[in-house]
């Protein structure tokens, strides 16, 4: 029996086309889960070996439900991430014109990427909510609406036909899926890579969470998500998930997050992996004195010092 | 005809019971809106002089689709707050016993704080989602389910009794509302006040943000809200909605929003009001430096400096 | 009787060379002083207009007693600065050779700069100190000492004569010299100003001194000089001198005093007035948001926001 | 022949009153030197094992003179530190009456320390500066002066009589002396210790000196004296001579001092030793997070993290 991944099904969606880009999908069995919860737990239990989930995208922002996954219960860690732009087809049976459609279906989350091009193309249709874009297809197969946006892949699946593709109110429209197993030794470092944690304040007062950035900022580390996630201790207590750049093997990252550790109440670590994001331009430099040279420079020296060699 | 106040609906749910704590909801027609959006658009419109909607609970975080309202579009203003304890009570047609009930249902969002008392309590129960608590109490007046969660005030309004009530797995669940409406001269401060603002970041670069916070925390000034919301521009590109204490009208508060103002790409105001949260032990005393007397005083003194008397 | 300055005397001293660089220089008398504190002392009776004396060069680094006198007693304000080059001519009676020298004077604070080329040209000549460059020349004069190091601009006014000029060990060794005043208004802002000022700390805790420069880095500002000293009350009391870019009438510098005068035990403002190092190249240009018109602009939209209008 | 202690002298000044309260001074030779360069090359040369000579007073701050040897040439460490609290006495030869003193002698640092009783008690007597007060005192021994400013010690050791003691016209007046020697490994931490270093900063710009400070700032160690001194280079150019909290042992220290060499152009260690100013309320407490025990933990968390374990 293979290993298997799960994932947030159900089949034929944006999750399971982004999973099968990455080239150990291709190897295991890939199953898909209910709720992003129930994936998470089937790592847990060690029913699955990881899990893939959508962790963040240009219209929501975080996936809170996956965040809060992640802040709580057993310790999980991110292997890998996948970035998946997205933009709809509009699926019908074969057939059917644009001027036969009365009603139109997908998950809520695809509303505000289509609703400009409904308002152009289908002012009259009837927007009708489904559990997700899959499961719009489906209806749309069965008879039950005229069509549906869902990704192009589904149209095959389901017997349906693409009136058109490429359907996206805003340009840049993206999901950013993770890879998410059981603590282990993260993947060596690739030279672009990214780091995530959570971090608790230890209390609350000015400058409280400015001084926790610090411990970022001071080390030449670019953040490149800060999500604040209520603790579940009242209202106004928030964790912060945060996404840095850099592996947790770069000495300025490991002096980072030791920072954190001994100034925050508590800090979670969610893991050190490629970064799917990197431009054409690459890797943004270094800021002067943060390399692991100069670090490794520097702690020589200051022992060199301690021991009277200088 | 009186002014109105748009709230988020239907009727008969935590928001309309928040809503008239507030004085004024007295004289103000309550008219029931089917979503935030559209409560807000009222305003927008001039149809209503305000809208009442969640802004943050204590499960969820920042409510983002109240957020994301007050990010975009035409300005609005937050000009009160009101912080509402959430518990539930089993509502149930008058007869029912516990044992009788197979169904239960309630808004998704109850879910996490009735999970536990409900294996404790009803273990086989089946859960059903409705479209709000209120709904679900209506659901079970017309028999199609057993019970529903809800607050405790709608047993009256549908003819059902509580059979238990103060229920709420977390302690300290709490919602925060606001009052929106157009701009205007925000309330004279009370002396315990929250301003809340939302930003965009000039460009990213390893502790820009620490910066912009740093106008707060340099003025002695403690945040109690930083929500990044996507700007639209694609994943990674956020914007951050931050409450602050204190009042537009306090000079160390205009001097922090006069320096965001200079070094953020956009700053949108969102109002000055009168904090719900303020403990038993009242107001955290302000930093050295920081009051209204100490900022004319030095304001004076340059003043003096720079006429040559001193 | 035409107004008088003050200057660090006596006649025929780099001092005095500086201060008749200033145009308004040549519509005054100047009296030579026989010590910092007296010609200061003069300012503040009322018997000068002005002092000129020296106040930091580049290898004493701040003058003390200078720094000291404006420290404390009667305020005193910067006027203008003056940098001068400081190199040496050897003086010599008309007719003395190289190898008759065998005793030669100046200040002390002279030796550190032409003691490689003693060891080099008259390797055997025997140093002896005198109260000033001018009082060596003097002596030479005198037939005392058989040569003088003093600006070369003393051989006239002693019948001596220049063996060698332009003696200077250290590239770029210049003095800096004030004009020193009453309080007054300062001059009008030239684009390329300096603004001098005085702190003392609240208390002595980690990240003291860090918070109170911060007053000016957050506000783009540039140091030129900091410079502790004690304040008397006790070994490790310290109070500092600060020279920074930019004129008090510069809204940023304006708002930095401010806020150290909120957040300081005490300020001292030493004046604003031109610089006198402006490069070749030009000024710094302002950090973004630290310009007059983004503090104006930032100031109207905070008004804005107070008002409603917005 | 034993080794031999370099001090500035002459024999029977304050230095080596000093000098002798350490205790292994009492097993060296104790040699005068006539100044801080005669008596550090010295040590730099091996004719000394180590040096003894003022670093800071509360009169004049940092002492130049040692802290340019210190921050240039062959590096050097200090060893220890001693202070030492300075008062005069009124040095007359046996049977000089108050009423009989015309002139009175002192070395010119002891003047700002007299001046007041001078006026009070002595209104009419001339000064006269000598070369050290011991100088002072033989010279009144010698029948030149009449009277002199010295230690009281200094008495038996040129016949003469103290007419007054315990003068000192500032409260708290004290001098700092240090040892100074080769570079050695540190003494061992005793719980209150002091660091001393030079730094070099990379480029000058907006808060670059508030960064560098915030190395120390961010690991809650305390500053206790931040001189600057000319490197040389040209007017406004310097480094800083800088006393912090904590010995190079302690790993906040190390890792402050690890982050200023990243980030500076050079750093020169001066060395850790025990503090000779611990009050009687004792030594400050760390700041949260700072410890040696949190800095281990967080860094074995970190390395649990790097291997998968958490």
């Amino acid at each position: 029996m293979p290993a298997s991944y799960a994932y947030l099904g159900p089949e034929g969606t944006f999750t399971e086309v982004a999973l099968r880009t990455l080239p150990e999908a291709a190897t295991r069995e890939l199953i898909p889960y209910v709720s992003v919860q129930s994936a998470l737990d089937a790592v847990r239990t060690g029913e699955a070996e990881a899990a893939f989930v959508p962790i963040e995208n240009s219209v929501e922002g975080g996936i809170t439900t996956t965040l809060d996954e992640l802040v709580a219960g057993a310790p999980l860690m991110i292997y890998r991430e996948v970035l998946l732009s997205i933009t709809f087809a509009l699926l019908v049976r074969p057939g059917t014109k644009i001027s036969d459609i009365k009603t139109v279906s997908a998950h809520p989350a695809a509303q505000p990427q289509v609703r400009n091009w409904m308002k152009a193309n289908i002012p009259d249709a009837l927007w009708e909510s489904a559990a997700s874009n899959a499961d719009a297809a489906r209806l749309v197969q069965e008879g039950q609406y005229d069509a549906a946006f869902a990704g192009e892949f589904a149209a095959a699946r389901y017997g349906l036909e693409a009136l058109e593709t490429e359907i996206h109110d805003a340009e840049n429209a993206q999901t950013r899926f993770v890879l998410v197993g059981r603590p282990a030794r993260p993947a060596a470092p690739t030279g672009a890579d990214k780091t995530s944690v959570v971090i608790w304040q230890r209390d609350d007062h000015p400058g409280g969470l400015r001084d926790l950035l610090g411990e970022f900022a001071t080390r030449g580390i670019n953040m490149m998500l800060l999500q604040s996630r209520p603790t579940g201790a009242g209202i106004g207590n928030y964790c912060f998930c945060i996404d840095a750049e850099g592996h947790i093997s770069d000495r300025r990252v490991a002096e980072a997050l030791s920072g954190l550790k001994r100034i925050c109440l508590q800090v979670r670590f969610l893991g050190s992996y490629p970064r799917a994001d990197v431009r054409v331009d690459g890797v943004r430099p270094l800021f002067p004195g943060t390399s692991d040279e100069e670090f490794l420079a520097a702690a020589d020296w200051v022992t060199h010092c301690q021991d009277g060699r200088f």
